[in-house]
């Protein structure tokens, strides 16, 4: 089917690509020229504002927004003058469902559809498909199924879970409607909430035993420092692109994270290309959000999400505070350095 | 090769059971009869006790253990006056490293080789392989090569890691010897580290998604409750089975666990077999207590391990200190139930 | 002054004693007729209804608000037809600040003063004064200083700062204009969240000295159980009246919530009297949800929340899960109990 | 009475004048001859090697060690062949409880006394006292109580807890036989975890106040950076020191590493002379590894002990790893700055 697609960065491009190998139609609009160009070549349609993309679009269009959550709000308004009854909205972007919320009621209104659509994949997505998940009216989400079926994997080679019925639904194919408005981006604000912790379990696991040597350091003797009781028991140096490596095969840890760490180390097994500033953007914050609201626990997602925060140097005050307690009851001067 | 094998639980006895299908000759002793005489009828060599099994094994011997940690200790001292110079034995349980250590040099003099082994991939070993993490002198190591590779799930389908280069050692079929001893059962150990921090972050997830109806409950209005402020954001009746279905295919979050997850909510999304008091059986215990020693800061394996504890109802007394104090400064008389 | 209350539970009944007792005129209402007979007994003058109250009182009005977060809106939206331009109100109770942003702005839009007040201190403030912390235009915090000096405990026999001037405004009195309007509420918010923090910390300390005598209990040997490696480092039964009231003299941990815990345990030891279900009132959470917008990390403070949760069962959910997975990688069964 | 004391630092030297200005009798010997001299100016008597500070002694001897937690037993074997029957060996410093137990059975082998004393107060214990928790045999302990009664605050003016009996005990004087041995150094250790977290929730409160003026700061708009929804939640410059110092004053979270942080804020509220560094001198590790074998969840005093954690650089490799992941499966680039 025709489908608009605003915002051609590294996720919007690839999805557009997508939808032009399986023989939809697909007009594009990017603020840069050189996106919507390399796109135009490979079969789409260019367009050089919103209002020219739904010109060329034909009646009840359906136009995905592919833009970072801060300007979803911006592009609709933009777009909203050139659209019509009937038709429908979908943002594919990192957006806050609470402003899933809001937007489809203001658009319904308008009698503008409005379909949320978390889309997880990254910049593999193009190759694997990407998995969705889906908020908003049946009718809509259902009008849309030739796109999302698309731009899903399908259910490929991965093997059926034991006890699923056979046809339940799309889940098997890699997409899904999770509910109302919100529903789809609300399932991948948690989906990304949990993908933090994950990666923060293969980090610190990771951390730990690249640090498995160090019984072979020398420490300083004096009431800052925690003596090593049993240097003995720290003296590993641990391949860890073998190990990452081993863990792919047959263990319970196996998943596609562990495959992408362990490209990474062997890329570098020092990962000396990076400084450790971790971003974050938003779903992690948004998740807790939730569980605090919920009354969930969830210490495990936020330690990870406050790791990224400490990366960023964002406890420095916090930690010359601790240190400033520290002088001011025992006249503990900082270390330079050492564990 | 011919191998001992002593302690014929879930683990034990699937891994006779491999071997067998692949040739190799089992020699297996445990304190149930009845598991022994299961895999004798599967064509492996009962005996009667340990002494019995070490005068079955030609020598050298190659006995592996396969018992919980806290009788190892025992287990050896049952078999070792019935071994000789030059035997080896594996400890491939789940073992603490430390221990590893001791026993390595305690069995060395003695001229008895040890190695250990972190053994991962449960009760789906039989079938898929287990990845296995090695331990020990190398030349030890490369004799087992054989019972190794055949127990080991092999390359199978799974894609080569991009940028590794072919024939890279072992880790690739699912085995790897990470170094001297203790080092085999050091990186089992943080792999279930790991592996607590990740089923943790699913289950927080799947948490934060079953509670996200909480909108439509009644909350009381008193000073003890915290009042949810938009109802509306927390409408959704989640489909649990169908979300950790869809997030199978193509998500970021894909795993093994998540495949074990999906299979568990299709038997009961409600999941009312379990009372929710969850089990550790060391390995994250001691990570942390490596984690501590290095210094590294591991808050996400920690919070995944005390969350098990306290679902164990561990933390009943400082939950009633808290109460008792929020009662003496404020009065506050505790409730009975509610968000 | 004169001064009009409403909302007569534990701490506004309190603050209106506190302030008759001073020299203050108050004009009190509740929905209990009991609550206002009470202090009219103790000199105030009652009022039956908002509107009542508001008639009793001469203009410019000062009307404190002393009621469940919930319920706020309610109130002023009852008293504002019988207010007139120039009255004041304040909120003294545990608002978010997010909401005083709001009402300063639509009750500035009438000409009416709003002035949010956090306070601390409990049912102990009668006698000892109450720790107050407010947000507001300078003018109307000004007028109302001869209130908040009363309330406040002074600087009563609490040394000076070392190296803080003298006379430098009223923070050493015990009450402090904070900022403009939230400033207040959004102060005792994080108060609120720091006392969720130490209360866990002594928690968790009394927690760990309590099961230090776990080295006389029997522990079950098998493969869902952790050996204890060493019971005889467990042997200690601990008196903990006597090491809370130990800590209270000279140590780095004395504080005003250590001796309610001395107290608390010198009632009952083992806190029989508590169920361990421990509430929480919304400055915590709000707390948390600050420190995420600003991506400043508060592991600690949101540890403190989350054993809240966890304590009223709120992972019980989670917890399933985790033992369904582990069911499904290695068939563990749960165990009904021990360490 | 007569005591040798062993360690002149910022702790051993303020002891020392303690007991001399209460009329001890104090025989001292540290590496450094200037320690030493300055305390023999004040009416110590030097000594210029174990050996001599040995000799001076009259038996039974009492000797009290304070030197780092690293090299009490190197101090112990140089004193041990210069000791005689019935002697005892205090250590007052930050020994591992684990060590205690050791020591005490080794020394009791040889008829010397060992007594293990935490002890509380930092440099200010000159003036206010020395809290201090004591493990060792009833004997020994009541041999010592002039020592302990004269380091010890006393009551003081610090209230009886509400309850409890007068006269019961030595605990309101500010010292406490808490058990055997390693009762001291244990109850101490799990009261420095308890600082730790006290102090963490304190510094990350703070962190929040100082961040809360957020939104009056630029923000990027880019997939990489979750926008601030509502920056007019986040104007506030608040003023720490006077925060500080009033909730010195009637409120919850009033204590004396409150009194601490109101001096060091006063001092320089941008605490520019830290570099945020902190250092962790072993007790908070311990503990938990205590609560970890005992099961008892202490996440709130992890979290604290981790931020020192990555306080100093400790995280660096994890958060590589995570940015690398970030790389690998969205092209995430890391961002240079910013929130």
């Amino acid at each position: 089917m025709q489908l608009g697609m605003i915002g051609l960065g590294r996720m919007g491009s690839n999805m557009v690509r997508r939808l032009l190998r399986n023989g939809h139609r697909c007009t594009v609009f990017d603020h840069s020229t050189q996106a919507v160009g390399a796109l135009v070549e490979e079969g789409a349609t260019g367009a050089s504002s919103p209002a020219e993309l739904a010109a060329k679009l034909e009646r009840p269009r359906a136009i995905w927004l592919m833009v970072p959550a801060a300007v979803v709000d911006q592009a609709i308004a933009e777009l909203l003058p050139h659209l019509a009854d009937g038709d429908t909205l979908i943002d594919g972007g990192n957006s806050y469902y609470v402003d899933d919320l809001r937007r489809a009621k203001e658009l319904a209104a308008k009698n503008i559809g409005y379909v949320d659509v978390g889309t997880s994949g990254g910049i593999w997505g193009l190759e694997r498909g990407y998995c969705m998940m889906i908020g908003g009216p049946l009718e809509a989400v259902q009008r849309l199924d030739p796109i999302f079926r698309t731009l899903a994997p399908g259910a490929g080679s991965i093997e059926r879970t034991p006890g699923r019925e056979a046809g339940r639904g799309t889940a098997e194919d890699g997409y899904l409607r999770c509910g109302e408005n919100g529903a789809g981006h609300f399932v991948k604000m948690v989906h990304n909430g949990i993908e933090y912790g994950m990666m923060a379990a293969y980090a610190e696991g990771m951390g730990i035993l690249k640090a498995a040597n160090i019984g072979k350091a020398r420490h300083d003797i004096d009431a800052e420092t925690t003596p090593l009781r049993d240097p003995g028991h720290y003296q590993y140096d641990f391949d860890l692109p073998d190990i990452a490596e081993v863990w792919r095969r047959g263990s319970v840890i196996a998943s596609w994270l562990l495959d992408l760490t362990a490209t990474a180390l062997v890329e570098d097994p020092a990962l000396s290309g990076f400084s450790g500033r971790v971003s974050d953007s938003g779903e992690g914050r948004w998740t807790l959000k939730a569980a605090i609201d919920e009354a969930v626990p969830a210490p495990v997602l936020t330690a990870a999400l406050f790791e990224r925060f400490s990366s960023r140097g964002e406890a420095d005050f916090q930690n010359k505070l601790l240190s400033a307690m520290r002088f001011q009851f025992g006249g503990h001067v900082e270390k330079s350095g050492g564990h």
